[in-house]
């Protein structure tokens, strides 16, 4: 269903999203939703979400909604995430154990299958139930367990290479907790410094609205 | 210079991404930078950027550029980044050790100036150079250090509770990384919750441009 339409990367992005909460409206008890209240929920516009799901065929009906599960399988199928996805985790730092713990935590899909570090002293111990493996093993695991999405949560100096042996690999998408900012031809990569983050906001933090003397 | 016009949260959510890649230019020893430039640097179109500063007066002289120490002056302006910002943490365990650590290595314009949590054991240890305070003190606290701007990195069950607790004492805007979607009238909620990003990535995993079998 997807072949020969180019879905936009913000649409894709949002998914998940939708995602969360169609989970927590399946648990409420409610089998149907309209747009107008997944909406209210995500704090998007539904204008936007029958935009986004359009995408993927008419789910919805006219005047009543979607079926709640009918579209959360249909969106699982989009993303991949119908079978559990594994994922190279590579820096078992605090970020890195953090990010472990907590894809062990929710039922997202994802699935830790793999954890690398650079740190001899890290090597052979384990995190989150999975045994850290040197950082010169990546290319040849991921590409053997077929992995082929990761995240780096090294510093700065190790991103690149990090970036390279996944891609040599065959990883095609990487999530990069490092300070750096990476791209590659070959892996969609989304940057996403904390720092940044965080600055953003700090622009709200003295009033809501964000009035602050000039 | 903001007082009297609305600014997209879309704007201000770029702008630190702007001021980035700025921080970059002017150590390369660059002093003019063209928005043509800035959209190769940052994967922006030069229509997007050129509009996105234009909120804040025109800093560019047409065909030549914008002024990098003066651009990045005015975005720290903007966001309140001039003088360093406090910035309080809730959660010392992997994920706020984490934060803290690259708060610290990061020229954010940022500084953590408080860090809490809920259990007695962490309390009064330091975790990042701080001494780590009883989530009861929070409210207190922010309030009296003038804490606008703070983290939640606390499990699901804690995370109402903080919430509270921090916009009791004052604080306006939150990086949420906790699992639970977080809402408040007068405080302005970022929700960054780690299995989102990576789930909208396994769509593009096993080949860039999300081709895979429907």
């Amino acid at each position: 269903m997807i072949e020969g339409r180019k879905i936009p990367a913000a649409t894709i992005s949002r998914l998940p999203i939708y995602l969360r909460e169609l989970g927590d409206i399946n648990r409420e008890g409610e089998h149907v939703v309209s747009s107008r209240l997944l909406a209210e929920r995500t704090g998007l516009t539904s204008e936007q979400i029958r935009k986004d799901l359009a995408y993927f065929g008419a789910f919805g009906t006219r005047g009543i909604g979607y079926d709640v599960r009918h579209l959360d399988l249909a969106i699982r199928r989009i993303l991949g995430l119908t079978a559990e996805v594994p994922v190279a985790v590579v820096g078992a730092g605090h970020l890195g154990t953090a990010l472990i713990r907590h894809l062990q935590r929710r039922e997202s899909g994802l699935f830790v299958a793999a954890v690398f570090d650079s740190d001899p002293q890290k090597q052979g111990q384990r995190t989150g139930g999975q045994v850290v493996l040197a950082a010169e093993m990546i290319s040849e695991v991921v590409r053997k367990a077929g992995i082929t999405l990761a995240a780096i949560a090294v510093p700065s100096p190790s991103a690149h290479e990090t970036l390279r042996r996944l891609a040599e690999g065959g990883v095609g998408a990487i999530l990069n907790f490092s300070p750096v900012k990476l791209e590659h031809p070959r892996v969609v990569v989304k940057n996403l410094d904390l720092s940044t983050e965080l600055q953003a906001l700090a622009y709200y933090g003295p009033g809501a609205g964000g009035e602050r003397a000039g």
